[in-house]
């Protein structure tokens, strides 16, 4: 068996799951923090597994640049390159190469690119994207896909959608299925419901382990993005998980659980926590303001983070001025432990059947 | 009583003793982590504690600077502000004053000078600099002295060793006496014997509860450190700890002991961390070199630390070339740990009586 997911409570669309996969259970809804380059960002693996987190997203673009999906395979994969013991998920290099590299030319085949690092040429096709996510060994593995730029004419949104699910339909051939081990589909079809359910349907069809809901929160606003989840999720399969992408800020997050979702990734909690943004229980704090430098409190007192229970805000606003590592390491650490909480807060919410009165800060 | 100190055994010149402070009990020989503004640079309290470290140094310059004395101690104090349960030494500013400030005057009454940060027009005299380090909550205050540049002509060195003792006799007329803190005066004189031993023996006159030699390991090398060190130790009170300031590399430390040092600082092990240099019992390592890529080997084998015992030097190389704060945050931890472990070695060889064999990697 692929990957295991048992749905064991529901309140309205939204779910509580168990996804069993090859380096540990990940219960669901769950917040999935970002580890681009082979770690998340100013986080140790043991302190980021102390915020709660049991799975992460690996970055395929990122990590087949460097160091190297064929040197990451050598020494043993991903796990244990970055010694996370429990599940990655990566994503299929889709969204990074249009975002990051250079010269990049579309075709049926793949997308030929030139790295943004060093200028080397490189092509990335479905075979290439499920063949390096299989070298680095993720437990979930993404189909490559193309993320549709937003705005673009119906015309161009239903071309990309139709070449993501030729691409969806090649990824899914080339996995090779391993105990533990899963493949998603990637639904896109931009801001039109009808592509967006067309999409989702020729992806059921296939037949995945998962599926995600691509090509969003990519400045379409929160209305939209929900409305597309809401079109989107009645034409997925019930007894498979569900993955919002690149999704986002507390109130995206139970807004979208609501609406059935049970997987997010975002580089919000993380980066916030290098640029000296903290989310808390009472919205959101700017650690560089001076109305915390004399502030003896907690950044979030019912918190249970290190940050939390051992510093100030005065320390934190210090940190933060010096320009000291320590700031990103106590803040990064306070929003995954916020993430985690968040999401844990709602598991609780739907077992109780009282997740239509939860609300996340502004 | 002031603050404790018991010599446990003797190995030649070197000692292994106990120092017994507010914040607890420090053994030495002793290496104490540079906290500049706060922090050791990319730890956590709780990751230095875990190298063994139980005495940090604060610097009084830049923390009266920025947040200021008078603000840690309206919120509790240094150890509070930092969440740093253990033993603090503070050092007087009069290194940094005049490394780093702009436009500093030295007068018979102190240092004159503006803020490297914000351009502020500050004076530090001896007074002062202890009455920050008192606001500070320093378990050890270092007395207010000049650190004579080198080279410097004869007569310059003599009027500031000279200057400095002035200053030593105000710092320790000015030091509140509380239980478990004390007070260090600074041993000057250049690299003139006969000056450091007339520095030794006015300080003594005067009396501390501990005695450090400044001035050195500041271009003269290493040499004529050893040389000025033995020349002065025996001028000191044996009773009594004796700190040797901004030492310094394995090899400095080692032949250091041997002639009778029980306490050190430096940046170097937290400042190497940052730039991918690692110190291990083979040797010194850059991090950054390719001929890292590939190899599945731990920094150091024979290390306890988190970064020898979850990595490889493949991954160390990785976050190093990507820019990574985890590789600050590893290479900081395995080199704290290391140096931490050197001075263990070195307490155990001084009580099975080897010292004169032990010796450290180049």
């Amino acid at each position: 068996m692929s990957l295991g997911f048992e749905v064991l409570a529901r309140d309205g669309a939204a779910r509580v799951g168990r996804l069993t996969t090859a380096h540990g259970v990940v219960e669901t809804p769950v917040f999935m923090p970002v580890g681009t380059a082979a770690t998340v960002k100013a986080m140790t693996p043991e302190g980021l597994a102390a915020t709660g987190a049991r799975i992460l997203l690996g970055n395929t673009y990122h990590l087949m640049l460097r160091p190297g999906a064929e040197r990451v395979a050598a020494l043993g994969g991903l796990h244990r390159f970055m010694n996370w013991p429990h599940a990655i998920l990566t994503d299929s290099g889709g969204f990074q190469v249009m975002s990051l590299s250079a010269l990049r030319t579309i075709s049926e085949d793949g997308v030929a690119f030139r790295s943004h690092l060093d200028g080397s040429k490189h092509l990335l096709t479905p075979e290439r994207s499920v063949d390096v996510q299989r070298l680095l060994g993720a437990d979930i593995t993404m189909a490559f896909d193309e993320c549709t730029p937003f705005p673009a004419e119906r015309a161009a949104v239903e071309a990309s959608m139709e070449l993501s699910m030729r691409w969806a339909e090649r990824s899914r051939r080339t996995f090779a299925e391993r105990p533990g081990h899963g493949i998603f589909g990637i639904v896109q079809g931009g801001v039109h419901e009808d592509l967006r359910v067309r999409s989702a349907k020729q992806l059921t069809e296939i037949g995945f382990d998962g599926y995600a809901i691509g090509g969003l929160a990519i400045g379409e606003g929160q209305a939209t993005t929900f409305a597309m989840t809401e079109a989107t999720v009645p034409f997925l399969p019930e007894d498979r998980p569900r993955y919002l992408m690149g999704v986002g800020k507390p109130s995206d997050l139970v807004g979208a659980v609501k609406r059935g979702i049970d997987m997010f990734d975002c580089v919000l909690p993380t980066r916030s926590g290098r640029t000296a943004q903290a989310f808390t229980r009472q919205g959101t704090l700017n650690l560089r303001n001076a109305c915390h430098a004399e502030d003896g409190a907690p950044l979030d007192p019912d918190c249970r983070c290190p940050a939390c229970t051992g510093f100030s805000r005065a320390y934190l606003h210090h940190l933060v001025k010096a320009g000291e590592i320590l700031a990103a390491m106590l803040l990064t650490t306070h929003n995954l432990t916020y993430y985690a909480d968040l999401m844990a807060a709602m598991r609780e919410a739907i077992m109780a059947g009282r997740l239509a009165q939860f609300e996340a800060p502004q």
